[in-house]
């Protein structure tokens, strides 16, 4: 059986953007670095109001097809996850093919069609699931095409809304990938968790201190789970580690713990005990809330050393480029993630071919999964065929006001009747309600 | 690699009863015989107050584990179909898993939760996908659940609204199967389509002469797209054929074409060949039109055959005796239809091992998938275990005005605070809402 993995990918951004220390913290009376240092986000963006999951899905697979001169006849499951759908019976992959069959030659009738829903884990589910498809042998030759589409959005004045965003990734599974194989050893961390739903709403209902105790807590599960069939992880393991990222200062905190932890009896906790001594065991305290606060007080100090910034500039830092300037994309954000570090690595003419990343998903309600990659020869090329630093710089610099209307016209509760911000060409655009209720959708040269 | 396929199953059907041809049909001013005739129902399954999707699923997923003495440790994937769902962010399976949690010993935090949609596809792809799972080697050990749970409600006075239906299958899908195990061959016809969606709507938008032709269409791709890889069908090759079933008169329409598109060129079409004739072939005829005048002429007197009307009763008609009586569960539908021809068989006395069934899935939107699967030995024992007559014969009967209330009861636009009709035991029931909008859930003794 020859490897499986992820063979191209391709991102699409909403094409407009809210500039968070700019625009978004003077209109809300607050320092600009409550954003770009507490949350690490400069800029979050938005769909356009002929844009949504359907669009940016369709889009990032239109590119990523022609990229690779693939036919419809090459695809054999399309897989959307989301968290941002608008039907609760058709799922968004279906009208992704209906969009991509006004464009290609050919159609997608015997690719089989899905959706998937964990909030933002189910992007890293999607993969799961058309890799093993390929591992059991029924692809007949084809890949799987897995788009996770998402736009970020929360009740206007809700915490949350300086973490918004909106873009799509699509990716390739096939045989044979030229960008990263998977591991089949996977760490699950999962628990019944209302940190975060959306319960027949359209917005979230957020707890947000609870969000980030629930996705430290799973992750933790994860990599045990992780550990208990690959082996202990160790910093050497991996280059990188791309986070399910809802902002950077999310997986600032994670991966802080994730160091310690596969620090614990390595020789770069010897290394560090003479700056601050041996982690704490639970047998040298009485009592569990003498040991927290001990675990406490070491994770403060190693956060403080050197030992630790090097190696979170170089593993971590690198991974959230694109998250910076993007905001939250749910499915889509770890997905950037893992681009963002193979971005920088080209950028600094670094050869990855043969080395290993980490790949750690979450989604609230709540599950993590993680799990490892080893990048394949003819990774460059793919990363340096994205256009995504493009994308991003040109997207509309929206003022306050218009974030408002932008915002009002992607509330399903409200009558959507607004102009749109930039012009689109040569991509798929959202062109008004069919008579069934439908989204209808059309190309535009 | 051993045999991968469904290793145990449970059915769990909504406590309430409406009788279509008493109740319902009076009502409406209507012949009883339009129901139980026509569609071919006569009754309905409906949850009562303290019911819904989850608790329909985890009192399922319950009984399945206590009937084959499984703990949480034996499971590593738990993914839910339903189009249903209540959350656009957190799975139903969380839920599940949350509940059972509650009445067995140890957790599911290991295991991979999930949802699929694909209107009453998604079933059927989650068992792929378990079964994926396992070919791959993923699951270390452990079987997967599937639940395939819906509450099947139309908006008052839809014509859907004599096809409604409630309830919950529960299915282990394991290595070395002891009810059936799944083909590597499947066929697939997909196609973006609106014959049935919910756009941001409890209660679907139906055009209900466009479904039953998109069914018959996706169906005949999906046979063809099988027949590919696995050969040509003939009706020799299996003893039942499970299709999906939103009303029973659905798969009378479906059956005839399929019967007529697997005895072409066979001597069957030959051996009716004195009576109505050879089947039309298209080169025999100066356009499209006079050729399916003559396929719909040949189609109505295929129909008044014997021979037909033997296979018919024979491969088709078992599958619809739980669906009669229980109406449309949506994404369970195909999987009680499966089970309900292996009762047949069992009450029969016949010895299924080692014959093939070919089972027909479809979901609105749409897509329709089809493989076989083979009887195992031990098939006898899981079916004699079930208890779904008991259930259905237990319902509480209800009068028209009942229905009304119970149809608002479930109506996520209304206010919902309703009296129960039956008293739970032993069984998970909802519990109110949480201050997140969650729903709860508590185990009755």
């Amino acid at each position: 059986m020859s490897d499986v993995g992820i063979d191209a990918v391709e991102i699409w951004t909403g094409k407009l953007k809210l500039d968070l220390a700019e625009t978004f913290a003077p209109e809300k009376g607050d320092d600009p670095a409550k954003y770009t240092k507490g949350l690490g986000l400069f800029e979050s963006s938005f769909p356009d109001t002929y844009e949504d999951i359907v669009t940016m899905g369709a889009n990032a697979c239109k590119r990523l097809m022609e990229r690779h001169d693939l036919s419809p006849d090459d695809v054999g499951r399309i897989d959307v996850a989301t968290e941002s759908s608008f039907d609760n019976s058709k799922p968004i992959s279906t009208y992704i093919a209906g969009c991509l069959e006004q464009t290609f030659d050919g159609d997608f009738h015997h690719a089989n069609k899905g959706e998937r829903k964990f909030a933002c884990v189910a992007g890293t589910q999607a993969i799961d699931d058309a890799y093993n498809w390929i591992r059991a042998g029924r692809n007949r030759g084809r890949s799987a095409i897995v788009v996770a589409t998402d736009t970020a959005l929360y009740a206007r004045d809700d915490p949350g809304e300086a973490t918004q965003g909106a873009g799509a990734v699509a990716m390739l599974v096939s045989e044979d990938p030229d960008l990263v194989t998977l591991s089949d050893a996977q760490g699950y961390g999962s628990a019944d968790e209302t940190d975060f739903l959306k319960p027949n709403q359209q917005f979230p209902s957020v707890d947000g201190k609870r969000s980030v105790q629930v996705y430290l807590a799973r992750m933790r599960e994860a990599v045990e789970d992780y550990e208990s069939v690959a082996g202990d992880l160790h910093p050497d393991d991996f280059v990188y580690a791309p986070f399910h990222t809802p902002f950077p200062g999310m997986v600032r905190k994670a991966a802080l713990l994730a160091y310690r932890h596969i620090t614990r009896d390595t020789e770069i906790e010897e290394e560090l005990a003479d700056a601050i001594g041996m982690q704490p065991r639970r047998e040298e305290f009485d009592d569990d809330e003498a040991f927290s606060e001990a675990v406490s007080a070491y994770t403060d100090d190693l956060k403080g050393t050197d030992r630790y910034a090097a190696w979170y500039d170089a593993t971590i830092d690198p991974t959230l480029d694109i998250s910076r300037r993007v905001g939250n994309w749910y499915t889509g954000s770890v997905h950037i993630a893992r681009i963002a570090g193979l971005k920088r690595a080209l950028s600094e003419g670094r050869d990855m071919t043969g080395e290993r990343i980490f790949v750690a998903s979450y989604g609230s309600g709540a599950q993590a999964e993680v799990h490892h990659e080893t990048v394949q020869p003819g990774w460059d090329e793919e990363i340096a065929g994205l256009n995504i630093d493009e994308q991003v710089a040109d997207r509309y610099d929206l003022t306050f006001e218009e974030y408002e209307r932008v915002h009002a016209a992607h509330d399903h509760s409200k009558d959507r009747d607004f102009e749109e911000f930039t012009a689109p060409e040569d991509e798929f655009v959202f062109d008004g309600w069919g008579r069934m209720g439908e989204r209808k959708y059309r190309y535009v040269e």
